[in-house]
């Protein structure tokens, strides 16, 4: 098989760009009431969905959007052959847990929020290296499991600090799947090094990843010989305000990407009235922006080419206990009409 | 590029298959005093292994098993263009931490104890897709991070039920490289679904994790069309001494493998005289056997053909609480000498 790849780069180019031919997001109440309304497939009632606990309601919640994506293409979930999936939570359990109902082949991934564009690329390698014809990468978030988990229980009521973020409830699935059907392409994905410059500050995740988000669309571009504006979005995945402001001035620094084209899920997700803070974040981010407006854009060809730039803080409640820093990735894949 | 996999197949047949060029295992001092003691690459004088907690003991056991595995090829770490890597702590923060300071292009997986299978056949199939020539493959867990994370604080001294098995201080990992090199291959790989029978006993996970060992075994074999006496060995990650019983007995059941050429890392890690009750388990446990007895009787030829099925409970401690059964899954990937 040939190598696609000079050696040393980071960045993938796939031979036959997998298809992605059918998406789904549902996500929470709260991102309901976002601007994206009109283009999320299903948002919930409520955060417990029908279920005893918030864990258990974000397994469903990730659990119904696979097979709400499946279900577009006419499939059932027997007719995937490969489930890449993560989440935030402690073992991946919403993850493990919607894959025990699916019964879908899994690999579990845990990137933190950079999890989407993970089990994108990972899905398309096992599809463009001739494993796999039809594969599933998925990820969810649920922001009371995820504030109970991380940060403090959700019933104390702890003041948020005004750089700290949302964590977004919502799930996102895409379905990849080899050969000559129509849809945008995943052509080539960049697998980012851990970038940490010392950042502990468990509320301010943007800042801890904006450095790895920089160096990822760096060498990409790079990587790739492409100028900064072939791509009509590159889209970072939960930098939220003050991280996405670090990252514009990191461009300037770098003077590696023009402002106009870029953004930030976390940015896009919410209204300023929201009372977000600095934005959304979570796997549920980047992802439910991706399955719901972005991959719309796209369909209707008002975004031709898309880089999204999933961002993931890989600290633990523990580690920051034991005083480190919090080791910031950025993953890259790009998404192209054909 | 060709699809070398009947659609609906689980298993993956590698063209070029990968070769496993290097590889080390680090263990902790119990590990040391079993009966292989000379086939691990270090031994650690204790458990904290020169930091100043057991969390940052694990990730430092993971970070130099990988630099002795690189260096055993002469290589330098930032000669290995991809590190898919996991382990046992939440958030996988051993692999994280070890990822930011090797400075490889990380990919975090978590697969429990399943995880060393799912990190070698997520390599390989980089690997022989054509996206990269060099990867590491490594996984990690130590007892002390394990026990008061997923049971009870360590200082507690909770008395063990004679069905729990001992979580394995340990690293493996391995170099996976594309080309000409001798080496045993990576051929083929099982990715498995999850089982779950309803077992919900966190003092029994060998039980939980038998038939999802059972169910890749068997259409590790079917899809293959191989005998089960096609291998010299076939052994399971970690079901200890009650799990692999059961697993024998789902044998003998389904006609699959006659009993000589299986076995279990977890029923061979220890000495009986070792306290360890049921065996051990832990991401480290296959780890640490394969990197160290397992692939040494490869390169003398004891063992030409091995079959390893890492085994993975995917609940979580807050699963538990919540009165979830144990969802089990196991990988398979088949090594043979050239």
């Amino acid at each position: 098989m040939v190598n696609q790849k000079k050696q040393g780069l980071q960045t993938i180019i796939f031979e036959e760009p997998p298809v992605l031919t059918a998406w789904a997001t549902i996500v929470g109440p709260k991102e309901g009431e976002g601007p994206w309304r009109s283009d999320f497939d299903w948002i919930m009632e409520d955060y417990e969905f029908g279920e005893s606990s918030w864990e258990k309601a974000e397994s469903k919640l990730l659990r119904e959007t696979v097979k709400l994506a499946v279900s577009k293409k006419n499939y059932q979930p027997e007719d995937i052959e490969l489930l890449v999936s993560g989440d935030l939570l402690n073992q991946i359990t919403s993850s493990s847990f919607a894959a025990r109902e699916l019964q879908i082949p899994f690999l579990g991934m845990y990137g933190a929020c950079s999890t989407m564009a993970e089990a994108l690329l990972t899905a398309a390698m096992a599809i463009d290296g001739g494993y796999f014809e039809r594969v599933v990468a998925a990820v969810s978030s649920h922001h009371y499991s995820a504030e109970r988990q991380f940060r403090f229980p959700t019933e104390q009521g702890v003041q948020r600090s005004m750089s700290s973020q949302w964590t977004v409830t919502g799930a996102g699935a895409v379905v990849l799947e080899k050969g000559i059907y129509g849809g945008p392409r995943l052509t080539c994905a960049t697998i980012g090094k851990i970038i940490d410059l010392g950042q502990k500050d468990a509320n301010d995740l943007g800042s801890a990843m904006a450095p790895a988000a920089a160096d990822t669309i760096k060498t990409h571009l790079s990587d790739t010989n492409r100028p900064s504006d072939y791509y009509d979005l590159i889209v970072t995945g939960d930098l939220g305000k003050v991280g996405s402001a670090l990252l514009k001035q990191l461009f300037i620094k770098n003077g590696v990407v023009p402002e106009p084209n870029y953004s930030d899920c976390g940015v896009l997700m919410f209204n300023d009235n929201q009372d977000v803070h600095a934005g959304g974040s979570g796997c549920g981010c980047s992802a439910s922006m991706l399955c719901g407006p972005l991959l719309k854009k796209m369909v209707q060809g008002k975004i031709e080419r898309l880089l999204l730039v999933a961002t993931g803080a890989l600290m633990s409640p523990t580690t920051s206990f034991q005083g480190e820093s919090i080791p910031g990735i950025a993953h890259a894949v790009a998404l192209e009409n054909p």
